[in-house]
């Protein structure tokens, strides 16, 4: 039994941080099966993976049942860009609600670990800074960023009864901004929006003043994270967060250095010398929130992990990307 | 057509709020359809309702989809006490979810009107008091009572955007603490918990140090202003809330008179002088909030309601009921 590759399963898989777990977990040996339906994830992130006969692609909306015997199911299926998001609400709301209740019921039945990526818009529009994981956060309902915050909140609570419930192995962490190759070109995202304006020679949008701050994650960063988290036994993990006074394991993983907006702007046109972009300014979007940064004092602790690929390192290597992509 | 009657449909019809509000519609001359898995729910609730040829009862839970042709459609099913609702969480929030769900894809299919009951409970444990409709809240996604909180909370923001995207007319309330006769005798909660243990002669149970605050609102108050608010056209509801800058309607239905725990306790004692039972104090559960309190003034200035029944008013007709369910 030992010699069998390891079975995971990845809903979102064709989406830009899925496609990158898919990529590391074939390389370490699993079996890989991306679920998507494709609404904001891509083939094209997929296509070199295609031919490894461990992977398999299976197109399905996670919102309907599904079903595989898989040791690691990893819930990263949702519309993660307020631009995707806000395309279809009641999609990206049931998308997470149901996709999570989907996911959860199939480990019920079939005794998988299953991790499940949250995100730092759990917090909203935070009134404390940074943010520890016992931060209960600031979100409006009724907002037009309610469809993703409080499907988010709600996925995160049904985990919690599950672990509660019926003792499921779930791992949830809450994902800080996080960029890198693969992010979908128009999401809208600053990291992307910016490099995109800059290598097509646009002017550079920023929202509001420019001042308010985003820590932004090199995608390989979350990988490690995502990945040290996985390998620990149930018991450990069940024995730390209960030893930290909280109920179910969330961790936040994100890079707690901060840049302001306009700070991003400027690196990306310090590392594009030929680009003849100016900044120019917007009005923020509704309930936009204007600072946010992560306390991963837990996931140091618990997983030795903490971010190792700055801003300056990171940003070239995704301007590549981009330049590749419309070179193409 | 103008002679025939409204057609309506009372998801959770056979619990607390739902029977009371049947029997308002029936009298109104309604045709009412009661639907009702009764989880919670308790036919004894609608016995007298049964031989109304005008009155349907369905027992279907509305997790799984429903159909039929309503004017309009009261959501009202979901358990409500922590009691209650921590007995099944998982179930709680699913119903709370895609029961709202489904209720808003049958008003879509059919145009039907929707009445929604939110709840206080989406405040959380406010910092805020009192609690305006444009308050985000204080809820924690990963507590004992998150299955209630973030399912109600997931379902308002389903709400709005069922709204937004497709216009339907959706009508929330957020209720504050409400008390009367049909009250379950042991949903654990604080008046019918008080009437109970003083009617059988049992000491009468205060968590912390009953210094923590509540609102009381009578059902008849409940009803009058659920009424008034679905006969209101669905021009007048959009621009009274679009006119107070609120993406989509929602109104706080309570009483603000404020009481702390140990006051009611002290009138139930009051009103049952013959009672021998005396005040004693467990601790606090988690998460219980400490004060709430509705800001009502966006209710009274749709509907002209305002709560007529006081404390002292309401309460011996609630005693009397439990007096005459335990002497059958």
């Amino acid at each position: 039994m030992s010699n069998l590759p390891k079975k995971c399963l990845i809903t979102g898989g064709a989406g830009f941080i899925g496609s990158h777990l898919a990529r590391r977990l074939l390389n370490d040996g699993a079996e890989v099966t991306v679920l998507d339906n494709l609404f904001t994830g891509s083939k094209s992130n997929i296509y070199d993976l295609l031919d490894n006969p461990r992977f398999t692609f299976l197109m399905h909306d996670v919102v309907q049942p599904f079903w595989g015997q898989f040791d690691e199911i990893y819930n990263l299926a949702c519309p993660a860009s307020p631009i995707h998001y806000q395309r279809n609400p009641v999609e990206t709301i049931k998308v997470s609600f149901i996709g999570m209740m989907n996911t959860l019921d199939l480990a019920l039945k079939t005794k998988a670990r299953v991790f499940h990526t949250s995100t730092s818009e759990v917090y909203g529009d935070p009134d404390v800074h940074p943010q520890p994981e016992t931060y209960w956060g600031h979100v409006n309902t009724l907002g037009p960023r309610s469809c993703y915050d409080e499907g988010k909140r709600a996925a995160e609570a049904l985990c919690a009864d599950y672990i509660r419930e019926y003792g499921v192995d779930v791992r949830m962490i809450r994902i800080f901004n996080t960029y890198g190759p693969h992010m979908h070109p128009s999401d809208g995202r600053v990291v992307s929006n910016f490099i995109v304006q800059a290598l097509q020679g646009k002017n550079i949008t920023l929202y509001g003043d420019g001042n308010q701050s985003r820590s932004f994650q090199y995608i390989d960063d979350l990988l490690n994270a995502m990945q040290l988290y996985m390998a620990l036994p149930h018991s450990t993990v069940k024995e730390f967060f209960a030893g930290h006074g909280m109920p179910v394991p969330v961790l936040n993983v994100g890079n707690p250095g901060e840049f302001t907006i306009k700070e991003l702007a400027e690196m990306v046109l310090e590392m594009l010398p030929n680009a003849k972009s100016k900044l120019i300014y917007q009005p923020l979007p509704k309930d936009d929130p204007k600072r946010r940064r992560p306390d991963i004092a837990l996931a140091k602790e618990l997983l030795g992990w903490e971010p190792r690929v700055t801003l300056r390192e990171g940003l070239p290597k995704t301007i590549e990307y981009f330049r590749t992509l419309f070179n193409k």
